[in-house]
C-alpha cells in the first residue's frame, strides 16, 4: 500500500494497492505508477520565485553562480560557480551519493575519464546519432537549428525567404586530439553522458567489485555536448554536471525495478526539500522513446518557464551492453551460478542532472516573510545542501570578542562548512545569512565571555535560544539532524 | 620555535628559531625553511611499497583504478577510477578542502568550467609558451620530445642519423569547438590548470565574497594536458585532478606568506599519513623558476623511481593578475579603505594534483606484516582517506544473522560509507578488507542476536572488543576521530 496521487486530475490522494488507478476524474490509468506524485510537504505558505531573474540576480549578487570569463566579455552558456554555488553544488552532489550509494548496499561508485576514443562513441551509437539538423541561411550566413524553426521557408534574422541550404546533422559532441600526432587516428571525444562509462566497465566492477544483479554503478561527473540552443541560465549548458546511476537487473525484473527507480527518484527531491506542488513525473508518449527503450519518465519540476526535465529514469533494456560486447569482443554479462544461467542484464538509468537540479533547489528555496513588519528574503534550504550550515557572528567587531568567537567557530568548522561574518549590525548579517540560506546563526555577546553561552537563532522561524558553548555542537548537530 | 630536520643531511633535528641553519653535517643555509622536511610518524616497522607494479596490480584486483575504455584496448595514459578508487579520490580532495576551506576563515571555494575561450589563454601565456619542442624523422615518420632525446642526431626507433626536422613547438592544451559554426572564432580550450579561473574571477570574488587580502581562491576540478610523454600509472596522465589554492596577500607579506604554505602544505601530507621519511621539500634551483617567480618548491614524495613531485608552492607575484588586468581592460586589484591604499596582490599558490597524491597515499600506506604466521598486505590509509570505513561482517551467510547486520549496516552507513560482505569464512574477509584498508571491522555472531553486542576489529592492530550495538556508533566515532 502506498500512498498516492494522480498525475492526471492532480486531486485525488489515497492509500492504494500496487495496481491502484485514479477515478476521481480521469480514471485513465490502468496501472499507474504506484506513486505518480510524491506525498511531501507543500507551498502551503510559501512563495518560490516565479521569476527565473529573482534567482540569477540573487545569485550573481550573493556570489552563487558568475558567468564564466566575465571579464572577457563571458563565454556563451557557460558558468563559474562561486564561493557559494560550489558548496550549494558540491552538497547536491554530495547528497545523491549519499543516498544512491552509501546508504545502499547494491550500488557502487565510479569516476570514468571525459576523453575517449571514437570506438566508445561508435558503439554507443553517439556518433551516429547524437546531432540535430542545421540550415545555413544562404543570404546572412547564419544558422539555425531547422527543427527549432517557426517558419522553415523565412530566415528569422535577415527575412530572406527561401534562403536556406539543405539540413545537414551537426553532432553535439566536443572532438579534440590526443597525442602528438593530428589526424584521424587521434581523435578523442569529450564525453556527452556519464553512462557509457558505466557500461564499458561493467565487466571489471563485476569482477572486482563482488556484486551481481540486481546492482548498480553510479557516477557523478561532468558532460559536453555543444548544444546549438544553451538556455535558461544553467539549466542547459554545454558544460555541466550530471549524477547517473545504472542498475543492472535479470531481464524478468526490469519492469517493477523501473516503477522502483520512478518513485525513488521522485521522493529523493521531495525528501531534499522541494514542496510535491512543484514535481511531478511524466511517462514519455510513444514517439519520444528511443528505439530501445522500453518506457521513460523525467521527473519533472515547476520551473518559471513551466515543467522542465530534472531527471530521466529509463529501461534501456540490454541495449548498451550489448552494443559494447558487439563492438569490443568482449563478453559483458553475468553468469548465474546459482541458476546456472548466463544472461546480459537489463538497465534501468535513473540519469540527473546536477546542475539543473541544483536550479531547481534554488528555486524551490525561495521565500518571502515578514520579520518585524520588514520583507525579508530567505532560501529554505534543506540543511545537507545549505553551503553554510552554521554562521558565527560575534556581536560586535572588538577585539574582545573576537578570540572567543573565533575559538567557537573552529570548534564548529571541524565539522561543518561554517561561515564568520563581523562586519555591520547584526540584523543585516542575520538576513545576509538568511538569503544565502544557512539554517543556523550562532551569536557571541559580552554575556558570552562571563557565562561560557551563546545564542542560536533558526533560519526559519528566526526564533533564537541561549546554549552553554559546551553543548553547541550537539545543539547544532541535533537541529540539522546530522 | 619549530622542530626541524635538515633536507641537507637528512639527520639533525631539533627545536630551533626561525632562523635556524643546520650545523650538523653541512651548514650550508643561511636561512632556509623553518621546517625542510615535517616532523611526523616514521617509517620505522614498515614496508612501503618500492615496487609500483605493487600497487598498480592490487589496484586492478581489486578495482582502485582501471584502464580507460579497456575493452576497446585502453585510451592511451586514460584512467577509470572503479569502486574503492573512486571512493579514495573523493576522499583526497574532501581532505583538503576541509584542511584548505573547511577549517579557515580566509579561503573560500570555487568551481569553474573546464571549457574556456582563447583569450583567457592569450593573456595568461599558455597559448604562446605551454608548448614542448617536437621533431619528427624524416625517414620513420615518429614524432619525438627534441629535449627528452638521448642523441639529438639518431631516431631512437629506426636508428636513422640526421633524420630530424627542425624542432617545432607543440602546444600541450587540447583544442576543440563551441557552437555551431567551425572556426577561429569558435575555438575553445580545456583547461590545462584550474588556477585562471581563480585570477579571471577575483574581482567577482572580491565583490561578493566579502574577504580582504589575505585570502584564498581555491578550487579541485579536472585538467587536461596533452602530454607528450605520460608515464608512470596515475603520476603522470593527460586528464588529471588539480587541487590549487591562489592564495591573495599584500606584497609586503608575499615572503612569510610562502614559508607559511611550504611548511603547512608539507605537513599536511603527513597529517594524512605519509610518513615523513618519504617527503621532502626542495626550492627549485634558479635555472627552474618561471619568469615571473619570486621562488618555488616542490613538496617531493619518495616514489619508486625516486623522489618526486607532488605539489609546486610558487610565489606568482601580480604576474597573473595584472595580465588579466591588461588583456581585459578590467581592474583586478583591492582598495584597502584604511590605508587608503589600492594594489595588485602577490599570489602564493599551493598546486596539488590529486591522482598523484592518491597514488603516493596508497605507495605510502602499502604494508606487510605477518598475523598467526600469515603474511597480510594491509593499507595503512588515514581513517579520513580510507574508501570504507567499516566493514560489516555476519559471521555466516544463514538468514538468522542477515536481518541484524543489516539494521547494523544502515545504521553505521547513514553515517559513513560501509562495505558489506557476507561471502566466505572470516578470516579471508578480514584480509579482504585489510588490503583495501578499511580501519574497522564489525561482526555480527550468533551470539549478537542474544547480547546485543557486537565485535569491533581494529586494521592495524588485529585486536578486537565486544561492543554493544547501542554503543556502536560512539565507538567507531571515536575510534575513527570523526
Amino acid at each position: 500500500m502506498v500512498r498516492v496521487r494522480c498525475r492526471e486530475c492532480f486531486m485525488c490522494i489515497q492509500s492504494a494497492p500496487d495496481d491502484w488507478a485514479c477515478t476521481f476524474l480521469t480514471g485513465i490509468h490502468e496501472k499507474p505508477f504506484a506513486r505518480t506524485r510524491p506525498i511531501g510537504r507543500s507551498l502551503f505558505g510559501r512563495m518560490p520565485a516565479t521569476d527565473l531573474d529573482q534567482i540569477v540576480s540573487l545569485c550573481k549578487r550573493r556570489g552563487f553562480v558568475y558567468q564564466s570569463a566575465e571579464i572577457y566579455g563571458g563565454f556563451r552558456s557557460t558558468y563559474d560557480y562561486g564561493p557559494l554555488g560550489s558548496l550549494l553544488l558540491r552538497n547536491v552532489k554530495e547528497a545523491w551519493v549519499r543516498s544512491m550509494v552509501q546508504q545502499r548496499d547494491d550500488v557502487v561508485l565510479i569516476d570514468a575519464a571525459i576523453l575517449g576514443p571514437p570506438q566508445v562513441w561508435q558503439a554507443s551509437g553517439h556518433l551516429a546519432n547524437f546531432s540535430d539538423p542545421l540550415v545555413d541561411c544562404t543570404n546572412c550566413k547564419q544558422r539555425f537549428r531547422e527543427d527549432k524553426l517557426d517558419d522553415p521557408t523565412t530566415c528569422p534574422s535577415c527575412g530572406a525567404k527561401d534562403s536556406f541550404t539543405p539540413a545537414r546533422e551537426f553532432n553535439l559532441m566536443f572532438k579534440t586530439q590526443a597525442g602528438p600526432v593530428e589526424g584521424a587516428g587521434s581523435d578523442a571525444y569529450l564525453r556527452p553522458e556519464t553512462a557509457q562509462g558505466m557500461f564499458t566497465n561493467f565487466g571489471q566492477v563485476l569482477q572486482t567489485a563482488r556484486k551481481k544483479p540486481p546492482f548498480g554503478i553510479a557516477q557523478v561527473g561532468k558532460s559536453f555536448r555543444n548544444e546549438i540552443t544553451p538556455q535558461n541560465w544553467i539549466f542547459r549548458t554545454r558544460e555541466f554536471e550530471q549524477m547517473e546511476l545504472e542498475f543492472f537487473v535479470p531481464p524478468s525484473e526490469s519492469a517493477d525495478w523501473y516503477e522502483y527507480w520512478c518513485n525513488a527518484r521522485l521522493q529523493w527531491y521531495v525528501d531534499h526539500g522541494i514542496p510535491d506542488d512543484m514535481l511531478m513525473l511524466r511517462p514519455h508518449d510513444d514517439d519520444e522513446l528511443s528505439h530501445y527503450s522500453a518506457g521513460t519518465s523525467d521527473v519533472e519540476f515547476k520551473f518559471p518557464w513551466g515543467f522542465d526535465e530534472l531527471e530521466g529514469i529509463a529501461q534501456r533494456t540490454d541495449f548498451d551492453l550489448k552494443a559494447h560486447s558487439e563492438a569490443s569482443g568482449e563478453r559483458l554479462d553475468y553468469f548465474d551460478p546459482q541458476t546456472n544461467e548466463r544472461y546480459v542484464p537489463y538497465v534501468i538509468e535513473p540519469a540527473a542532472g546536477a546542475t539543473r537540479t541544483m536550479a531547481a533547489f534554488l528555486l524551490a528555496a525561495y521565500d518571502e516573510d515578514e520579520i518585524n513588519g520588514e520583507t525579508r528574503v530567505v532560501l529554505r534550504l534543506h540543511p545537507r545542501l545549505a553551503p553554510y550550515k552554521v554562521a558565527v557572528l560575534p556581536l560586535s567587531k572588538k577585539d574582545t570578542l573576537t578570540p572567543l568567537a573565533q575559538k567557537v567557530r573552529a570548534m564548529l568548522a571541524d565539522r561543518y562548512m561554517v561561515d564568520y561574518d563581523e562586519t555591520q549590525n547584526i540584523g543585516k548579517r542575520y538576513r545576509r545569512q538568511d538569503e544565502i540560506g544557512t539554517p543556523l546563526a550562532v551569536t557571541i555577546d559580552f554575556d558570552s565571555l562571563e557565562d561560557d553561552a551563546v545564542t542560536v537563532r533558526d533560519r526559519d522561524t528566526t526564533e533564537q535560544v541561549r546554549v552553554p558553548i559546551s553543548e553547541l555542537l550537539a545543539t547544532v548537530s541535533g537541529r540539522l539532524g546530522f
